[in-house]
């Protein structure tokens, strides 16, 4: 048989150079045919399924390897793609996922963001500046409570207004109670202030109920839906991203997702890990904890995330950049120049913790980042 | 408001006892209302939704913290039950999730494992010793090539038959072709021994396709199922599991999970994430990286997710601990005694490489496991 197209993969590697090139080629074997190579009689497995190092070169204490894998490998489905790229291999210490270079027929399997920044931008009738975000908080907070919060939020220009990640369907705000409150607060204020502001309901639920949530929310009149795919599942996130009916941008919250990247040693890469898998999964937006806050992503891997949501990635859009995680007005000015205009900045308790007005704080943060 | 009742969570910390009782305080925030707490108004959530230091002491060079959180935090769904498990603080460096102790209220979320120990044991008609399984491999295979391969399986003794995790639906085997050959072929083998062989196809699939797929693959026979959820989402194999017209037995594959547990100062237990999580999510037998073999997983760490798989957890059944990744004839009789009978032993490559005749090798393991 013919050689096939394929698309790669960009790992790096601990170790020596013998160890690494050893780790190399077992990731070729590992992420395909698990199977003694020797036992193989197939010529076509041997020279076309099994992975193939392309290069292999130092860099710094690592080494840096290109592997590539026959699209059919992969058999039209990113769940096996993916599989391909790091199934087996993640269990494995030492070995850390890079970057994706999928071939057209991999890109081919998926949608991609369907409003991207361009998108969202046209939908918040916000071009020119960083967008705005913050959330609804703390749990605990009753609908009433909530709904108030995000009326303040919406009158105080917030363009973006997230649940917090937290807020599910709990006694205390029950999801369609709240979607329903929030979405008419929100209404209020935007007919006051003629401006338009995206509800992001949290949607994350158990089973199909992601789903239901999703299409519950559209129905009340969200502008934007978030999710945490780390619980609900990538493929829940892409399902609704790709809904022609529901058809919302969508925001990825990483939530449960954090123990991929956090070691450099192992996992994903954040370039390849917030940036092109959630373009890939359709996030219009990626949150993520910013550096200089609570946790402790660094300015590299912060930028990383960034390019990774913009870099040309086939044909898919650009992703927003979201930090977010101990944002404070101080450091708005900073995180501006960091980050550029095309992102949206997420400030939770640093809202409130300036004074008692909401709104005026809201407005505060509004007149930093023009 | 009178105080609630809570679940616990095990967490391991890094640092000086200073460091990591400071870690604690934060978790306690960061997992609930993410907000200052100097900010809360309500008592009812500073005293109740905020999670509780419940002790805290030094083991070795870390420190073991457990932690209590109301139940409502949970809002009756396992997804936020997670999410206030180690949502956040995923993100965070030093902070290793050791163990899950739920409520009688969370655990009534979930049906846990149908089959268990005893019920997979009662299918199969094996009572009292480990199981044997074998996969099917490599990738690149076809169809009759794959079904040959089964049909020698099962005629040697294998209990459980499953397609190698990279089988999918690839051009060379797709799905439904490879399902009903396979299924044919085992029903084949079957008659002439007697036996009842267990086909677990790999169901892991895009979108609600694995549910089709499940669907699929008891209609065409198979006695049970194998599901990769760190591709296909966690809830997608409750979701099966919990189906009552699926209701095979479901085998859990690590695929795309590594990084939860690789690096033990972050990320979640061997126990608690491949025993405990596994279980609530529904998993009756959980294959694994054995130690010894291509992976690096400690005997320290593979007796620990035997000891998650089987551990009494609320009214959940035991789940099959099932290490596989490097197992050889030769490792039996020692890995036998180390994991005890109530195991499933998963032997792939090392079937084929002692010998050409298929059904010979498996008669050989199945009498080295008796």
């Amino acid at each position: 048989m013919a050689a096939g197209k394929r698309f790669s993969v960009i790992y790096s590697l601990t170790g020596s150079e013998k160890e690494a090139m050893q780790k190399a080629k077992e990731i070729c074997v590992e992420q395909t045919i698990e199977f003694p190579t020797e036992l193989v009689k197939s010529e076509y497995i041997k020279s076309n399924i099994v992975g193939r190092v392309e290069s292999f070169k130092k860099s710094g204490k690592k080494h840096i390897v290109e592997i590539s894998y026959l699209n059919e490998t992969a058999g039209g489905e990113l769940t096996q793609f993916l599989n391909v790229v790091f199934g087996n291999t993640s269990i494995k210490p030492g070995i850390r996922l890079e970057k994706l270079i999928p071939s057209k027929e991999i890109f081919d399997i998926v949608k991609g963001p369907r409003f991207g920044v361009a998108g969202i931008r046209k939908l918040a009738g916000v071009y020119k500046r960083p967008l705005l975000c913050s959330a609804l908080k703390p749990m605990g907070l009753n609908v009433k409570e909530l709904s108030e919060l995000a009326y303040k939020f919406a009158l105080g220009g917030i363009d973006i207004i997230k649940d917090d990640h937290g807020l599910a369907n709990q006694p205390f705000s029950p999801f369609e109670k709240r979607i329903e409150a929030v979405c008419d607060a929100i209404r209020k204020a935007d007919k006051e202030t003629g401006h338009r502001t995206l509800y992001a309901p949290n949607i994350t639920a158990d089973g199909l109920n992601t789903i239901k949530r999703a299409k519950f929310a559209k129905e009340a009149g969200a502008g934007s839906l978030i999710i945490s795919p780390g619980l609900a599942g990538l493929e829940t996130m892409r399902l609704i991203a790709e809904d022609d009916k529901i058809a919302l941008p969508v925001f990825y919250h990483p939530a449960f997702h954090g123990s991929y990247v956090i070691n450099s040693n192992s996992g994903i890469s954040h370039y390849a890990f917030f940036g092109q898998l959630m373009r890939l999964h359709g996030a219009d937006a990626v949150i993520f904890p910013g550096y200089g806050g609570r946790f402790s992503f660094s300015k590299d891997e912060c930028a990383s995330i960034a390019a990774g949501c913009r870099d040309k990635f086939g044909g898919l859009k650009p992703a927003l950049p979201g930090p977010g995680g101990g944002m404070t007005m101080e450091r708005i000015p900073e995180i501006r120049k960091f980050y550029g205009i095309n992102s949206v900045f997420l400030m939770g308790g640093g809202l409130f913790s300036i004074g008692a007005d909401i709104t005026e704080n809201c407005k505060k943060f509004r007149n930093l980042v023009r």
